[in-house]
């Protein structure tokens, strides 16, 4: 057994006892020089927190552990496919790589798990008037503001 | 000034007290029924979280504070253009409207804010090989178990 799987049994693991204590059924760790630095187990249900996802969370811990926000000397080990949120997430962080266990499409086949964003993407590359969910840009005072603070800095 | 604008001003001087404050120059705002049920300010420098965004942290707030993942009776108002990420999490919440009053354009034209995830839905909606950040499936053993403890529940 490879590394890779070692790390993701270990995700698989801790994400089936997530499940069987009521939340949802995902997991992730983030590893530096073969040490744990950061994990995550799904909150979604038990904090009524939709932002509370497995790797989201395995990589603050890791970031605010560590004291920066560049995961490129880290691996990320996820139980299941990252969704949009958390992919975003993983741009920023940039850890080294990224690996999942169970795809959203097996999930879905063998379970009935649903993926109510597995639109998402075809919904952001496509003209805004269109989306579930409208994101309107609208004028205001001040709007460069910020941004200028910023540049003075 | 309408609704809209009042809130999105609220939200730009938080942006600009936070900029100045030396974090990132965003904030946002969860309104119900004419009343805040959640705000956010970027927090990415000063916590080395680079998960903590301001719509993410205004969406999580709302939602603890109502007990319930779904904002669909809400309306999310943004200072500047929500990310990637921030609109992964808007997608999961589901708020009624989303009003944002800066674009990553305008920023960047304007104060040279930079956006290093410009290029992020173009790449998702490539080949996972072509992808700056590797993101690979994985097989391990039991990998589909937690999603039959879920629907086992």
């Amino acid at each position: 057994m490879n590394e890779t799987e070692v790390w993701l049994e270990q995700a698989i693991r801790m994400a089936r006892e997530n499940a069987a204590n009521g939340d949802g059924p995902f997991a992730a760790i983030v590893v530096r020089n073969g040490e744990i630095v950061g994990t995550g187990v799904n909150r979604v249900g038990s904090e009524h927190d939709p932002t509370a996802h497995a790797e989201l969370l395995a990589i603050r811990e890791a970031c605010t552990r560590l004291g920066r926000t560049d995961l490129s000397d880290c691996t990320l080990y996820a139980s299941g496919e990252p969704c949009p949120m958390c992919m975003g997430a993983i741009y920023w962080a940039k850890p080294g790589a990224v690996y999942y266990a169970c795809s959203k499409a097996e999930a879905a086949d063998a379970a009935g798990f649903p993926d109510p964003l597995g639109s998402f993407y075809a919904e952001m590359s496509g003209p805004a008037e269109k989306r579930t969910i409208a994101v309107r840009r609208h004028d205001a005072q001040g709007k460069l503001e910020p941004f200028f603070v910023w540049a003075s800095r």
